[in-house]
């Protein structure tokens, strides 16, 4: 099969045949129906800092948000067969640490992450681990669901680590307005925020961010996002703060503008340590910062797939590009571009049959 | 009455003879039974940095930490009659604010501190709203009743915003072990904590911690406490840090030693900004950081009540000295020495009847 | 000025004229624009056994659901002033009990209510305590504002004791469609609900609850909502039951139509003790029931007023009729015909400007 | 080996020489250390209604509260090895279903209970599914690690459907103090409950509930338990109540001696259906009812862990009797009479060891 992988401890891939692999007796091997490209696989093209330190082995195909048809599955797997359509969880949880026997396997002390500590799915297959597979069901079409990771992200960041008991009736800010901003912004409305301010310097976004249902759009390079959320919302902030952009000044500003007894989670990830003032922002203001990583197991996947199987949250407005497999090398320089939503590598790009109106390369 | 006083914004203070207030129409007046020095009140003796921007009015009499029998109460006060032995809860709420109105009165929008904002309680007598006015009840020492107010901040702190159901039968580490990181220790312990680490480099706070039931004591001038709470939490960290130290290097450090999941609380104030690595100790760990001031009005002041009448938490290793209002600047230098717990401060110091074995100056 | 009053302890009520009444001190005196009638006024006009055992004093004034115009205040109020719009809370609170303390004054040990224990609202002028006046603000047109008493009783029901984290991407049934139902409907769809499903025998209503956005009706009358609530969820039951009918039936009914690990927030008003299968449907399923009555003071009035002003809950289908004060007794047959929604008593019935649409008797 | 097996499905069993049982390819086999005896097997012993109704195949053995060493493992088995000490999750969940998937396997739809459903404890080998057998760990008696699963029910109970965050400071009553309402009398001591109060018939119980560390003993044939409990709460009720006896008229009163918001946790299952006053006790009361089964997979066990290893809770009191398999009738006439705490079956009764101060038959 086709796999676009890295060969060596650098920039670049390559679009490589290598043989189909075997599931092992716990695992499934998937026909990729598509896989979208994340901020993480721009790493690991480029060979960033972190790409250097985080990966262990190459040569490996690396992607990781990914869907498709079930192929074949392991000895040990029961409760899946040939055919069933899923969507894979890329947090690959050992089961018996602490955080996974009390519920929180997606912080298990001994995570492992698709396409990064494993072979990955930018190619014809991939192999999952059984319990990393989960079903997409009726009334998703194939290409969203393989945004269906990054948007659960978007969903995880919404309900928090308290529910998400919160956002209905209150006003929320987005900062960084990437694909999983443009997520959490439809993900807030269909919660029943009040007002939903959409805080990002590229235009292109901001305007996504719009078509998503943000009620207020800011540009912080033209004005001071604190003093505008401030005076929307009567001089009492925002109760709840959706960090997505991990710039190191936007998460400070994010403090600023949160109300007292309010709720910033905290999805970006800083290239660097960050300078807070605890003080004012958030002692005397009882705020409280949380981080969000993943997405619950499975909790956060039963409330992705009601939110997008209903309608309530329309994605197609984010899923902007679809290119085949060998086309990568503009699927990427398209997603590093600032001008895409979630792109998806597809390796047969005339399956779709489903999706239709976004750009097709 | 006398009344200890800050004459001019400068360092200082002055034991002056004054008129016995009068109380307002929604006020009662209070004759002070005992007020105990808090870090804020050296501040204000001081005349730091913080004084000098905080405080508005001089010549004003300071101190809040304060108990005292109601002596003579105002027009509108319906529900507290002369003779009532109370305590001082000392925000000062508006009562009509988005905060007050939804419950969160301790963190009111226009919130003002007894002591700071209004005539303080290091006098003979004080005006409290009576709101502010907490009958203490039966069980309750006179001289323990003076110090609820930091109590409360420690029972705050161990509750945090989420209810404290991450507290029994999990690790805590109480970070910084002045008066109030001393009663933490005892009030985690009431509330059926595993294990309670205790990091605080004065070595007389630290025996008190042990005397409030601390399970181990970390001194961080000889030991890594990060490394020395891994290795005593077999490398998985404590549930909750309690952070009372507002030293910044001391906050990275409580991140650092958290669990996955877990929760910090930070009460004490920094001088300054603090820097944290969000990366690796708050979004990929998804802890929670959370700010605490004040005190729950008055659900709070209830679980202080309780913990305090039913002896299921005994303060008075931490209630070292006592002294006449005379000698205030024997009891702040006794504050000020490292070499003490809670240092009241007593109009009548005869008047204590019901307390014993502590040194009384 | 007129006034609608019980004039004997016995069925029946009088239009008579009596002294304008003074605000005591904490008080204020509204102008009243309208006052709905709720099922609580049917029982006092007709006097029933509830009636009978409930009301202590006649002669008196009944009707509680009031929005209108500060007239005056008394001399201990000091954040409103004539001419505020504001709508009543009708829980007195007494503000000293163990529940008021703790935040939950709506529950308050000492509680009375407004036009049951009080001089109520069907008149020219009615007094509040000044702690009860809910000021309306901007953008909720004050007939609406007239319904926002009921209408918060659907939201803290839909929010209940957890917070309402449980609404979003869940389905809702509601039990019982009376004009509280009818707002339920409303108000979960616009906290996220994925499907709600109405039950109700009355043709009307289910009507109305239909235009309020409810997925599914059902006729208990011709099906088994039981099984047919089972039915529409593939077997699992819905996570949610709000129960607005207070039937007896219906309540062992919402049991069983809940979802392992559901919630049912109980608000309609059983005439005589219910009973419950609490082995299968209740301790095997983890099912929580809750008790519901009246309205966060006032987190549930700030959730009313966000979802009313800003339109994500349009009421106008259920307030359905409008009559002067002089034509009460059409009025209240209206409300007992089980063909209408909110009817609404005006004193001064041209004095609607705002509100059109609606039947006007 | 020997086995004690219902033979019929009629009263009695018979200890009868069967196979050593295989375990399946992702199972455990088990040598059995002590099965303690439940109700549940009084139950399958007498063969009652229930029993008929509930189990399906026999011949089996029964019993289900285990700990034991693994002996040896299936094929798919690969975190636990033989030597390991366990104690066995009765509650044998799918995996696959929505509670399942949400972290609520506890509650799994398709349920199946060891010893009801599948062959069980009460012999010198048995078959668990791998991931119901808990690792006990260091600190824990092998005999005390055969009641951790009615510990844990115990301790569920006491957290609740909340997290526990009512019982630190506040009033509890446990109704019922079989075994299971003896360990709640400590666990919510542990998690520092203000008073516990044991409501209990039975003489020899209540001195068990008082050796457990009762603050209060109610007999409710002596005295009213509804005007007992108000009154030694000054007419507050307790927060929260554990109903632990399944009488339906200790149900009723368990509402009855709540406190307004209070919570009552149901784990005792009545015979028949529950008569309850919704209107006074339920609803104007805001009280919580919820349904308690089995335990948390796994947070109830790694609390359960703690409380036991650390002496938070000594269960020794409770475990009074130790029995040789041969002397099962024994076993099961002091089980039902009603003077004793858990009764432990021991296929070699001289293997204890680590435990003693129990009678041993």
């Amino acid at each position: 099969m086709r796999a676009l992988r890295k060969i060596a401890r650098g920039p670049g891939a390559e679009l490589v045949e290598v043989p189909i692999p075997e599931p092992g007796d716990d695992e499934v091997l998937v026909r990729v129906h598509g896989a979208s490209i994340c901020g993480t696989d721009l790493h690991m093209l480029d060979w960033n800092e972190w790409a250097d330190r985080r990966v262990r082995d190459v040569p490996m195909t690396f992607g990781h948000e990914v869907a498709g048809a079930v192929h074949a599955v392991g000895d040990e797997v029961h409760h899946l067969h040939p055919g069933a359509f899923v969507a894979a969880e890329t947090h690959i949880a050992c089961g018996h640490c602490t955080t996974c026997q009390t519920g929180r396997a997606h912080i298990c002390e001994n995570l492992r992450i698709l396409g990064v500590d494993t072979e990955g799915a930018f190619a014809e297959y991939v192999v999952l681990p059984a319990q990393n597979a989960w079903v997409v069901g009726e009334g998703i079409d194939p290409d969203v669901a393989s945004i269906m990771e990054p948007f659960g992200n978007a969903v995880h960041a919404a309900f928090g680590t308290g529910g998400g008991e919160d956002i209905a009736t209150n006003s929320v800010a987005v900062i960084g307005c990437g694909p999983i901003g443009m997520f959490a912004v439809g993900v807030v409305r269909a919660l029943g925020a009040f007002e939903v301010i959409a805080i990002e310097p590229n235009g292109y976004r901001r305007g996504k961010a719009s078509e998503m249902g943000a009620d207020v759009l800011l540009d912080p390079t033209e004005v001071d996002p604190v003093a505008a959320v401030l005076e929307q919302t009567k001089g009492v902030g925002v109760e709840v703060v959706l960090e997505m952009s991990g710039n190191e000044r936007a998460i400070d500003q994010g403090t600023r503008m949160l109300a007292r007894g309010g709720r910033m989670s905290l999805l970006g990830l800083p290239d660097a340590s960050v300078t807070l003032d605890l003080n004012d922002q958030v002692i005397f203001k009882e705020a409280r910062l949380q981080g969000i990583t993943g997405r619950e197991m499975f909790r956060t996947w039963q409330q992705t797939t009601t939110l997008l199987s209903t309608g309530r949250v329309d994605v197609t407005p984010v899923i902007t590009h679809r290119f085949g497999l060998d086309r990568w090398q503009e699927a990427f320089d398209t997603t590093a571009s600032g001008r895409s939503g979630k792109v998806i590598l597809a390796p047969d790009p005339e399956a779709t049959g489903h999706t239709t109106g976004h750009t097709t390369g």
